[in-house]
């Protein structure tokens, strides 16, 4: 068997093997080996640097007392840093596995997107965790910035996190039985300090003594920075994230103060990492420098066909994220479009595929040349052309000599009414290649991500890097060169293929090849293999809940080339979590199909999906055993939770910060309760489900296994509710007050479910408006947005909310705080919710003129959508639509400042007198509707006057009166609409 | 070419090819490997224990900017723990060494005794430096206690020092020039952190923060111990360590406050020491006990030899300290003649040799038999054997059963007087291998070293591990066993010798054999060959000064078994040195021999001793890189030095913290100085040299080579004083105020010399005397010990200061303390003195009762000289003894209270008469030799007196006059000798 020690030295020698210098682990307690000054200072400035270290990583956060199977205060990482990166880490990364006996061919190894960021020291970068069935077993990342610099060359980090690998190859359920060395088990080695550690970062450090020592260190990094000395600078970096990290295992950190010092963080590993580009500057980079990569040359052009063929461009990337991939197909698509239409070249229908590794696009019938051009080159104009004797000028004689052409090639034409002397050039269409060639270079290089990143391309950005470009026309190699990379006919395969690349004889057979070689390139193609597997698994006891799990099938679908969906199995005990547990580990952690029976229980099983020919068996138990540990983890907890009354899971939020000025949870679970409690009043919608809902409102938060998995929030509350005995719409207003958990997320159905989910919002919004301020930006760390779009939400869904503001919500909310809020930031805060509701609308496809035009009614978002209502059918009514011109015209014309209101003894126009007699009869009305009712008798009345009637006459006295008039109609739909925004 | 990472991946790789853990450096700074949990955890409780680590060392005091060659703030240590000492420890690190491609048979690998201790963590240990051609390249220790803990098994800790290995393979003059993995050197990896954080250490470090940490460390580590949390306390112990090595290398510390906070960290690690064993010990011990090894069992006894044999026991050790070895062999001598003497057993002289891994008995004409002895046993009464008829009784039937014979084989003996019944036994001496078996076995175990330690053996305690027993009678085996260990006929011979061991025939060829196999066991041969081979190396143009160097010859010869004297060279450059450095560095740090010229002036060579058949280029070149890298240390320092001018060293004296309460080193010069001028005055020798030199004295305590090379104060001072343009008598007075250095060193020739040096420990001893207080039992970390000795030596050595009285001297000195100097203090310190006067003079060979007798003038030490020297010859003098016996007889008789005086007119008798005469004219005297003039006609007076009169007379007023004449006998010799201590 494998020891981890072997493990640990086999890796060390493979990587040494590839050029990697070894150091040390750092000697100051560091939460991963990217803090380490190997990796972050070395990762800077324009120095090659390949190494490979263990790091004992210390999290305080994960300290289970060693009781955990799978967490542990410090784990061992084994950190590589490969800079440049050399274009084949990847591949160079399955090298290293096999060097510890994985066969990676029998595994599904898979790189998931995971796009890594460490804001405390501004550092961020994209990459994957890799996945060992379905277990992450490494962090591998192309670094982008570190210490708020941006990264040139950058680097690939590749960070393994041995204990669970070791699990994984020895079959261990808990991390104390892995074998450490001969005969030695890792608990035997470290499980003491496991058990002592936690015990320290849980229960026995000195608050006082971690705080002090925090303003030490800081105070320390800053007089090194000062100094110029960015080494020791560093390290007490290094010791102020220690420090923060003790108090906040001991729950001594609030929402602020993790901001206030992760902003000093960042800002001191900043400064460190300026000064220590400065300092290798000085020495002259004793390292040397890394030399960016040559262009490519581009292949030979060669064109043997003479008819259409099909075009096939092949973009080969490293694995992109499945939103990415989404997006991506639909740019090439467009890039590819807009470009051939730039140019002279028949073709047929564009279409393009996509896989994680590759984005395909198939033109058919494309024209083997471009169709051939006449161009007109102006020459002198006639006159200067020919002498008098009709002889050649010498400015012809230029010209011709110029073009290449003689004085009989020329003929004269009219150009701009002028005769001018003209050649006419009959060009051939350029080559079907040579065209193509142009084309697809701009279709690379406009890609664009969400979030791009760099690698060893010196000037390609996109989600992930492109490796390589296949582009056949019919048999012929399309000669694309873009930056580094020029197309060839080979394609690479699966990464376990062998070879792992072929060679496609034409674009007509390209598809083919990569089928024959297990490669599915059509997105609807592979859902379907899997859709179809993965039901043909599960039957006939199972369903696979194919609408309901849609996003997640398109995911997995995106995830995958050749997808094996595979059928695992879990030990039935487990079923008696709550659903929402058991389904929340599959989808979200594992990104496995639950399988349900005809009544939609769940069953036993899972389905996941392998990525090419694997070896079933070992997949199939290499899941099962990840599953079992996540769920192993969940049932610890979860029966934790049952044995702890829900008055002692409540009273634990006393212990939770919930803002350093805004209280403790406990503080907030009450206000929120009590705000509830007052708006049921207002409304008289009062009821003792309520009542005791707001009693124990949020009290999940104090139970471990939302510690773990905060999405459950809610529905833990819930599940624990029932079975402390409440009652069901107690336990069910419980699980509402969290909704909306996100957009799009289900609504609280209950009232008492809503009022306390919308006084939630309203106290979090007003709170932290009072004390960090609103967002601005895309800074949003208390995800104050998200509290805004839910209220408004609520308010939306809840009939029985219809009547209240949420203006007087933000202001019973505000008295409640404990600081003071302004009546300027209760402003401020409507204002930023009036401009989320009108994004809302926006977004639902509502036209933007109406959304404006109903937001003085924002503060009741019901009545917003009862109103657009109204206007969507009042705008297809003409009579509607000439009152509202009339209004618009009216408040165009009038002056500012005119008042409503005219002596109508002064009219004698009988327009006017109509006009007049129709707005004194306008009864009252409430909303749109009834406007249109109301207005009915204005229709005509006001049509005639616009005609008929010249405003400003000359005599003053019947000028004021018709402006008075006009005034009148001006102000018929106040406080209903905001006319102006109105476009008719 | 082996580069650094490469070669602690094969040391890592052998270690754990011989059953080593390997585990990860401590993720806080550490100074040495010793202090990560494990080695300083894991060494404690029965537990086995095998572990291989690397270890940044961080020793901030050692921070030269990376400007030194050889000198690092961080150097890479790497760890071995063997738990329990294997037995071949010594053996496997040989392979070690073969295994990074050291050929240990070509290279001079030695082990060269050193004590361990670091007494900041209660441990300590004994073994060795290991030595590659003169070079340090590991520590090889057994542990003995750690924190404060006596171990049981015993570890082996084996401690390789990199850097240094690698730069002596690599052929490398400075660590930045390492190849530390292929193309990448030392310097350009970890150059630029050496820089800053040496930076960091010497000038930019917050002593106040360091201060502040150092107390919150060593609160947390108090805090975990009182949770009982060994680990975590440990991790906090370590912080207080290098929080005090930074205030330290920022000079922040003093010697007062290195006293407290070694105190502290000790108790500290002793308390995490108990926790830990407590921890293990609940846990019932997880990694198991180590069980104590069997007995061994005793070669079968053979005896082949009716005759006379000679007698070879050869006890086979791991290297023994030159001066354990001396005391060890007059030990076996005292212990074999011992024991040979408690048996019948003849035999001829014994001879005891000793090389550094062996003492070997030699016995000449060992008897094959005890002699014969007959033993009479004692049975019943006579009377009560027989009955009335003679017949036996039961009792004598009893008896003759009980011993197996027949009542005619027994005879009747009188014992006490009385006639009883005996058998007479005649028992056959036993054979001389038994006999032999035991007399060897009681000199193996009764062998005792000054310092003991203990190893793999349950039983037996010495300096270093005995690992074999050789014992020959002739040619068999005497069948010793003590405890794990038989003897045989095999010994060992050198390590690299083919085969490692030799099987000896008999104990006649037992010597014979060793030198066949190079080894020279009589330390006066193998003495003989260094000193002619040196001789014969530097002929003709040097000269080796074999008397002045003896010590340093004696201790040479007993670190080999095979001398092979070479001769190194260095550059001549360095012999601008000054002289006492270069042979400082060539004795003290690596026991070479200095050669000199006819005029004694250094030549630029070396002799160097190798141990056995090594190559001798290689190791001759490996031993002039040593002295090169250490010449080069030194001259970089004195080229500093000599740039500085005296004034500015000088002032660096006020950084240099002396003790809290007493100041700086500035305060304590200018107090010498003030002083010495002081007792100048009251002398009358008072000189412009005395001024001068007291203006410049201890400055070169700011110089940076005293700064390293500590022993060079004064005699660096005398340097650069001359350098500087000083007057020579001047710089001669600077240098002898440092003087004596040590017991036996020279002492102040000149007077301003010696008032410097008396006034400078004066002042040591009354300031300590007044802050920590004197020294009692064994502790003396201020030395003051050893001030005192040269107080008392430099006063007995100036006749000028014969006159002068050291409590003078003690009352003038703390007068100018910073803290005020108690009568009380000043009076024990006068004792202090007074009782190592006494202590030195009877170690001359004085005779306690006369030491005794002066010692009331302990304060003029010169005075007591003279005394003593007229004491002795006055003991040969009749008349004196008369004189003498009488005073005593008279403080005898003379009741307490009596005064001296008497009325002459009472007396009567002639003889009473005759003293009276006799006293009353005794002249004044000042000494013991004229007490003798002066009391010489006394002699026959007072002889007469006690003869014929009575004192005891009935008439009051007579005896009241006699004994009043007595009495002023008794005051005679009052204020000169006490005379109650003077045995005649």
């Amino acid at each position: 068997m494998l020891t981890m020690q072997d493990a640990l030295a086999r890796l060390t020698t493979y990587w040494t093997d590839q050029g990697c210098l070894v150091v040390q682990p750092m000697n100051t307690e560091v939460g991963a080996g990217t803090l380490n000054p190997a990796t972050f200072l070395r990762v800077l400035g324009p120095e090659p640097w390949h190494v490979v270290y263990p790091e004992p990583s210390v999290r305080p956060d994960d300290s289970r007392y060693g009781e955990n199977p799978n967490r542990l205060q410090t784990h061992t990482q084994l950190q590589v840093i490969l800079k440049p990166d050399p274009g084949n880490s990847q591949e160079l990364y399955l090298g290293s596995l096999a060097a510890i006996g994985i066969d990676v061919a029998a595994h599904d190894v898979r790189f998931v997107e995971d796009n890594w960021a460490a804001p405390a020291v501004g550092a961020w970068g994209l990459g994957w965790e890799v996945w060992l069935d379905g277990l992450e077993i490494t962090q591998f990342t192309y670094f982008q910035q570190v210490g708020g610099l941006n990264l040139d060359p950058v680097s690939v980090e590749i960070t393994y996190g041995i204990e669970r690998i070791i699990m994984a190859l020895q079959e261990k359920t808990h991390f104390k039985e892995i074998e450490y060395a001969p005969g030695v088990s890792y608990g035997e080695v470290f499980g003491q300090s496991e058990y002592e550690m936690s015990r320290y970062y849980l229960d026995d450090a000195d608050v006082d003594t971690n705080r002090k020592l925090l303003e030490l260190y800081a105070g320390e990094a800053q007089r090194m920075i000062d100094a110029g000395l960015p080494v020791p600078a560093h390290t007490y970096v290094l010791k102020c994230s220690q420090a923060f990290n003790v108090l906040d295992s001991r729950g001594a950190v609030s929402t602020s103060d993790r901001a206030t010092e992760f902003a000093r963080m960042r800002r001191l590993a900043g400064e460190v990492a300026r000064l220590w580009v400065e300092r290798r500057t000085e020495q002259g980079l004793p390292l040397g420098t890394v030399t960016p990569r040559e262009p490519a040359r581009p292949a030979a052009t060669v064109q043997t066909s003479d008819s259409e063929r099909t075009l096939v461009f092949e973009i080969g990337t490293e694995e992109l994220p499945p939103a990415e991939l989404r997006s991506a197909r639909d740019q090439v698509k467009r890039l590819l479009a807009d470009g051939l239409a730039g140019t002279r070249l028949g073709h047929g229908d564009i279409r393009v595929f996509g896989t994680p590794r590759r984005l395909i696009a198939v033109v058919t019938a494309v024209a083997a040349r471009e169709e051939d051009y006449v161009r007109t080159v102006r020459g002198p104009k006639a006159q200067a052309a020919y002498g008098p004797d009709g002889a050649p000028t010498k400015a012809l004689e230029g010209f011709t000599r110029g073009q290449g052409v003689t004085v009989a090639d020329v003929e004269v034409e009219e150009l701009g009414g002028v005769p001018h002397v003209v050649v006419k050039k009959h060009e051939a269409g350029r080559a079907a290649p040579t065209v193509l060639a142009d084309v697809l270079a701009t279709v690379v290089t406009g890609l664009r991500a969400a979030k791009n990143m760099r690698w060893n391309d010196p000037k390609l950005s996109f989600s992930r890097p492109v490796r390589w470009l296949t582009a056949l026309w019919g048999d012929d190699v399309v000669p694309v060169a873009v930056s580094t990379l020029a197309a060839g006919r080979r394609t690479r395969l699966l990464r376990t293929a062998v070879p792992p690349h072929a060679d496609v004889d034409s674009a007509e057979t390209f598809i083919e090849t990569l089928g024959v070689n297990g490669i599915v390139a059509d997105h609807e193609d592979r859902r379907e293999l899997i859709v179809v597997g993965a039901q043909d698994l599960v039957y006939p006891d199972g369903r696979i809940d194919v609408n309901g799990e849609a996003a997640l099938i398109d995911q997995i679908t995106d995830l995958v080339e050749q997808p094996l969906p595979l059928l695992g199995t879990f030990d039935e005990s487990y079923l008696s979590l709550p659903d929402a547990v058991l389904t929340t580990v599959m989808r979200k952690h594992q990104r496995y199909l639950p399988v349900r029976d005809a009544d939609g229980a769940l069953l036993p099983m899972f389905v996941t999906v392998a990525n090419g020919p694997v070896d079933v068996e070992l997949v199939r138990s290499g899941n099962e055993a990840v599953l079992r540990a996540r769920y192993e983890d969940a049932a610890f907890f979860y029966r934790a939770d049952l044995a702890t009354p829900i008055a002692e899971m409540k009273a634990h939020l006393n212990r939770l910060t919930f803002t350093d000025k805004l209280g403790s949870m406990a503080d907030r679970a009450a206000r929120i309760s009590a705000l509830a409690l007052s708006i049921a009043d207002r409304l008289d919608i009062g009821s003792p489900v309520l009542t005791r809902a707001a009693e124990l409102l949020k009290f999940d938060l104090g139970s471990q296994l939302v510690t773990e998995m905060t999405s459950l929030a809610g529905v833990m509350a819930r599940d624990y509710a029932l079975h402390a005995g409440e009652d069901r719409p107690v336990a069910q207003a419980v699980y509402e007050a969290e909704l909306p958990r996100n957009t799009g997320d289900l609504l609280p159905a209950s009232v008492p479910g809503a009022l306390l989910s919308l006084a939630d919002r309203l106290d979090l919004v007003t709170g932290l408006a009072a004390t960090v301020g609103l967002p601005t930006g895309s800074s949003d760390p208390f995800a104050v947005r998200r509290a805004v779009l839910g209220l408004l939400a609520v308010h939306r869904n809840t009939p029985a909310l219809a009547g209240f503001s949420l203006l007087d919500g933000l202001e019973l909310a505000a008295g409640a705080q404990p600081v003071p809020v302004s009546p300027e930031i209760r402003t401020a805060a409507g204002e930023f919710l009036a401009k989320r509701l009108e994004q809302v609308l926006t977004e639902e496809g509502q036209p933007i003129d109406r959304v404006r035009a109903v937001l003085p009614h924002a503060a009741r978002p019901a009545l917003v959508d009862v109103l657009l209502g109204q206007l969507a059918t009042a705008v297809t009514d003409p009579g509607f639509l000439s009152v509202a011109a009339a209004v618009q015209r009216s408040r165009r014309i009038v002056p500012a400042g005119t008042a409503a209101g005219y002596d109508p003894s002064v009219l004698k126009e009988p327009a006017e007198l109509a006009l007049h007699e129709a707005v004194s009869a306008v009864p009252a009305f409430t909303d749109v509707s009834s406007f249109v009712n109301a207005t009915q008798g204005l229709v005509e009345p006001v049509g005639t006057f616009f005609d008929e009637v010249f405003v400003m006459a000359d005599d003053p006295a019947l000028r004021a009166a018709r402006l008075g008039l006009l005034a009148t109609v001006r102000d018929l739909g106040d406080g209903l609409l905001d006319w102006d925004h109105l476009r008719l």
